[in-house]
């Protein structure tokens, strides 16, 4: 059905204080979870339906474990990871701001990031370019050449400013996000072919068959080494563990580059637009209508406020959200 | 045939002295086409019976033209890119080494670097995390959704140290390499259905007819939007051009992070290694006998030596090879 985002902000907002939250807490969650909704991603409001979003029983406060001028290591102590990496977003900003360049990361904190899409379009909207990686020991996926889950879904996210909205890349290593296999599972369908195999190895469409296996690894060979290399930026870099479902201690690393240490920003920035827009341009194949440019779906933040209108929404999802918010 | 690295070395640094460069500069050119040779990557000494080696008409010294403490940008004056990219990598271990890390680019370079697997092995061997792009306004590559050819084939690499060889990742976002063509057409042999299409934007596997129409970016929607992510950083943001067949400024852009500044340099590269091991050690798919673990095939650079033993060689390019190295 469709839903006011208005209203969906307001049910989310609920929903996310019902299981703890501070306010300020629930504003960056809320946040995070309606970049993703409102770019169609599947990181979105699912989240609150699951197991994604309860605090974790006996968590402490985040620890800042070593730092230098360009860097800091924090320890998430059981914090949710939303809360820990949009604080390390902002420190990235503030050291890259100072010294043209910034690496943060984190071990030890709870379940996922959310879509990494955001942290990154809140670096680049303060004209910095953004690299982002998350991976946790939850082994969901598949190396190429294998059915034997090893790695996470071990996504990274780029976002670079133009004179516009930043460009975004914002993609799971795997060859379908596990979040992509709750929402079919919801919805009741299967998935596209080639997305992961069963228990046993053989190829499937089921979700739960694909929940109980392995999701492949995206794109063959070269898909796989990117996934090994977010296992290694987003692991052993930050302390966190790989290859254990019995552990919690999931990592997540963050980078801005102040794009005025190598060139004129707003050179950069007009360029930017117009590379995007020869893509957008490019002759396209038969009936596709429209040519994939990375981060150009989607509502925006304007001021911190969410721009109004309408989006689809499952029924499904939208009853059970309800439910969680005590509506 | 076969032919011994030894004898194959010795012919190659003739073919590249014969272009007229230095013995410095040739013994750099010589370690990078040699890298990749015995990988069995296309970027190895294919590149010195076309024009990628010979040296620009009136090319100057590179200059610096913008520099900070972690950053420098460099105008390469129409000098060839592996002598470029070479230097840069020096200059940001340097950097990086100093400050924690560093990020160096050049625009106006002529002809490819090369394998950036062998800039960042560079990098990853000091023990730095490197990543390398590289970008020219050559235009090969159509992005997703077109058969229209807009990218180069926009290469990114990615070292990381572990206790034994790095791990390297060395990838173009196009599906085939353009020397994997140059390969294929000079062996008289198809390359694989999905690699690209004729001038017409009809499907082909004549490498012949995909150089005059376009190859396809590698893993759809993903790997176009790494591919555009790459035009960014190693074009607009060095000042390199981008979409102009007629233009020779190339650009290109490395960065070397220190582990040390985020966490222990030895616990950092254990666990690199026993990540890989885990994943090397995974339940096969059916007959493949191999776990793909990218940076672990090809022979290594001992204290800058070449180790010893024999390769395969394709008989036609043996022959051309001899004939550019006046043999």
């Amino acid at each position: 059905m469709r839903i006011s985002v208005n209203d969906l902000t307001s049910l989310t907002r609920k929903a996310i204080v019902s299981f703890g939250y501070t306010s300020d807490e629930a504003e960056i969650i809320l946040k995070v979870l309606m970049f993703a909704q409102l770019r169609g991603n599947n990181q979105g409001v699912v989240k609150l339906i699951g197991s994604g979003i309860p605090m974790r029983e006996g968590n402490g406060e985040p620890v800042t474990v070593k730092e230098t001028t360009v860097s800091a290591l924090i320890d998430g102590n059981g914090t949710h990871a939303m809360l820990v990496m949009d604080a390390m977003t902002d420190r990235a900003i503030l050291k890259a701001k100072e010294h043209g360049m910034a690496i943060v990361g984190n071990f030890n904190t709870t379940e996922s990031t959310g879509a990494l899409g955001y942290y990154v379009d809140k670096i680049a909207s303060e004209g910095l370019i953004g690299f982002a990686y998350a991976s946790a020991p939850f082994m969901t996926t598949a190396p190429y050449g294998s059915t034997e889950p090893l790695f996470c879904t071990n996504p990274f996210a780029v976002g670079i400013p133009t004179s516009n909205d930043p460009f975004l890349l914002d993609m799971s290593t795997s060859e379908i996000a596990y979040y992509g296999l709750i929402e079919a599972k919801t919805a009741g369908v299967n998935v596209s072919e080639g997305c992961g195999f069963d228990a046993s190895g053989a190829p499937t469409t089921d979700p739960a068959q694909i929940m109980s296996g392995a999701i492949k690894a995206f794109g063959g060979h070269k898909g796989s080494a990117l996934a090994l290399m977010v296992q290694l930026l987003a692991g052993s870099l930050v302390e966190a563990d790989s290859f254990d479902n019995e552990s919690d201690n999931a990592g997540n690393l963050v980078m801005a580059i102040d794009p005025s240490i190598l060139t004129n920003k707003e050179r950069f920035e007009n360029e930017n637009s117009e590379i995007i827009e020869r893509i957008r341009s490019a002759k396209r194949i038969g009936s596709k209508n429209e040519i994939f440019v990375a981060g150009e779906r989607g509502y925006r933040f304007k001021d911190g406020v969410l721009e109004s209108g309408e989006i689809d929404i499952q029924d499904n999802l939208l009853s059970k959200l309800k439910e969680v918010a005590g509506e």
